[in-house]
């Protein structure tokens, strides 16, 4: 049987759109997503689940109402759930996201920026 | 309050055993591991859950029953659950793991190789 890698890059260039996560693999209930983001996201919250943000190409950071972590390529950082967050970055950056199966990108807040949480790529 | 990001890097600067994943981060029911390999791992399975491999440095082959597959840094494979693998790396490889809490590195196959799994670093 032919069995083959996933390569983050190649994937990374298969996409431009921001705020946009895409579907790389499954693991159980889970997804792993790539995204691009550039400037800022909005306010919002997981009710049910953390989510995994590792930084794969630039920077970014997640600000909280109580503070905010900066993360860099090679960084990362888990928000746990309920928790509200926004993502910001001031020049592009490409990200891992590990969130279970149905996961909506702007959680409880809706809105404009929410996207299909099906697409793959 | 103080957030603190996770270098993935100086996570792995911290520890040089082989075939001993250490938990760097939690994410609901799951962990994220980082290990080092170097040699031939043991024919193993995960009856209950699905296993994720991403290189972080290096590169590594997984071998099935059937084939095998070549990762590099920056690529990745997700093992399906209760299919029997083993992790080869001619020279040193840095991976991370994404499994359920309380998975066992040699699966159903037990041995010499099996590491504590409740580890952080």
């Amino acid at each position: 049987m032919k069995y083959s890698s996933i390569n983050l890059q190649a994937k990374l260039e298969k996409f431009t759109d921001h705020w946009a996560p895409k579907i790389v693999a499954e693991m159980n209930d889970y997804q792993i997503k790539l995204a691009k983001m550039e400037g800022e996201f909005v306010w919002h919250s997981h009710a049910e689940t953390d989510e995994v943000f590792i930084v794969l190409k630039g920077q970014m950071s997640i600000e909280f109402r109580d503070g905010s972590v900066e993360l860099s390529a090679g960084e990362m950082f888990v928000v746990p759930k309920g928790v509200e967050h926004k993502p910001n970055a001031s020049s592009e950056c490409s990200i891992m996201l590990i969130e279970p199966k149905g996961t909506v990108n702007t959680g409880e807040a809706g809105g404009a920026y929410t996207a299909p949480n099906d697409v793959w790529v």
